[in-house]
């Protein structure tokens, strides 16, 4: 079994607020990412897929292919957006880290299986800043 | 003469987006950029001072307190704020990466004079993302 | 479960150094790590919690309170020091990289536990060089 | 148990090409990769290696030692090489990252053993660009 | 004046090789670079803008045009190809970054003309590795 | 004209310390940076030769001759040393970042003419740490 990665990027803004709690409560939590007017980063999204190689290419997957799934499937609803208002997936969530990586894995775990005979979705890692991110395994 | 850099870094939310035209042509101008509900970016910011180092700490400036200046007068201000709407010295101004560079020289050159007799601004580099930046000299 | 990490950095002196062995058995071991006025690096440490995200914040862990913690617990007791002289939980230690990353892991382990109900240490990485780095799981 | 890391990296040419292929096939499966006058990168080589620190030393293994070692049985081999032509170990093979990897897993795995007491190799990671990785774990 | 830069990345292979003299002197001259069956690299490429931002956009040059005119003036040409026999700008030249980058400053020098009324071109940084770069400024 | 820069890198210790001054103002002055026990640094260095290629070879300079040049004259003395007591040429000098830079500029500046006829040293850079860097140009 071989592990496989292909990183892609998107900048976006977001702020943490959760819409149950007073604007005090929000910013005693959240500190200046709760502030009203956003902020934003330039994510990094590392997608591993593992799998044996196929014997005719030498591939797990085609990187290619990856590169085109995850641009389609995911950084065209992320890219020039705003996580808590321009993105569907996100409705009514936390426009935090954990939670894009979390749903990320949702959209991309079945589709992966449908370009890729040898290989499945192992992890999504999403890096918020070079010292900020989070990565997810499916369960 | 001797030139010492200093980088810091700021996370913001910004739009390009020009008032005096339509919706439709600053969208054509600037594409996803012009999103209206924002997008962001962790943006570096390297400033460099140029000068003769002092004979008794070998420094031409003391970057500790270089990295406090910077961080006082200009990331308290960008950090976690939209360019467009939270900062003051960019009220009336396009937030373009271009722009936010040579405002901060105006807020810096003063200064870093009062902070090292030996020692004046050189450039402000701002990078946007790795693979976008701006260099402003001062003129 | 979700991994959330956090990267923080010192800059400190060590070397290499068995005082049970002769000079020339320490050379010859340690080669120029062993140099007796001691040589030194930029750590890059980065820290990994791992637990499901509270469904009020969206957070495995208070990435703020996490930094905070690192650098009350850890950092401020290497950054700008000697590892071999001037480090209490390094006293009578080798002070390779591999016996830090451990000695971390039992500063942090227990204090992770009292600023998050979520989220648990998982392995702490610390990189000596950018091509040289030891990761540790606690076990 | 500690996991150690070295990076070591190396230039070289390749193309993607079954030889059981037409022309025609392996353009359209591999695209600009089957370019027939190759292309190449620059490949990067993380080396783990897991077990107890030596207790005289505070070491799993002499990262020097380490470096030695896939300097001369690997980076040798395949630095300024085409992995097509000029690579004994790649005959006959497809000249895939992840083939490549799995090829360095074979020369190291026995070759640690004999050079450390205390460690074992644990993966093989192999950056062919700095976004398209693989890693390889033995099995 | 600002400097604004974009970097866009190819992979390609090259080898060095005069053909006036023999294998032997190239051999002698060139070492490992020579290698008659080539080897390669993961080439970065930074072009510098210089000019007055224009005052209804804030931008020197708009970057997203910039990428594209690179992409496809440059990178179309040079991107999974080999830098001695597939690239027509290199025929009967030595394939060195050098000479490389001088080659792509002819390319681009004219051709940012016509899409910034603003900007004109100040340099070409090419990196052929992390540790080997050059740059060149027009004369 | 083309400019070619190489990258090394060292790791040293160091403190900054006037001898001229009490042990108090060293403190107040250079804070953590003066603790007598030493701190270090993984310093990166880079080199940058101007002058136009060699029309056989399409070198300004062969890169690895100068690669080799400042292992031999810079990194062998600096390496795994402490750069207040193991380093001829820094004897009476304050161990700044700046005064390194300098020093490193007149050791190279007349063996890179005897290595080279078509290039002349242009800049020594000295990166202390990612964030804090120097850059001398000879006067």
């Amino acid at each position: 079994m071989i592990y496989v990665s292909r990183q892609e990027h998107f900048n976006a803004a977001h702020k943490l607020y959760n819409p149950a709690w007073s604007k005090e409560k929000n910013v005693e939590v959240f500190g200046p990412c709760a502030n009203e007017n956003w902020h934003g980063h330039n994510f990094d999204l590392i997608i591993t897929v593992k799998g044996n190689p196929d014997p005719e290419t030498g591939f797990v997957i085609d990187l290619k292919k990856l590169s085109k799934l995850i641009r389609a499937e995911v950084i065209e609803a992320l890219d020039h957006k705003n996580l808590n208002l321009d993105v569907p997936f996100m409705k009514g969530k936390m426009a935090s880290t954990e939670i894009v990586a979390q749903e990320i894995w949702k959209i991309l775990e079945p589709r992966i299986l449908s370009i890729s005979k040898f290989g499945e979705l192992h992890s999504v890692k999403l890096y918020e800043t070079p010292r900020n991110y989070v990565e997810y395994f499916g369960e």
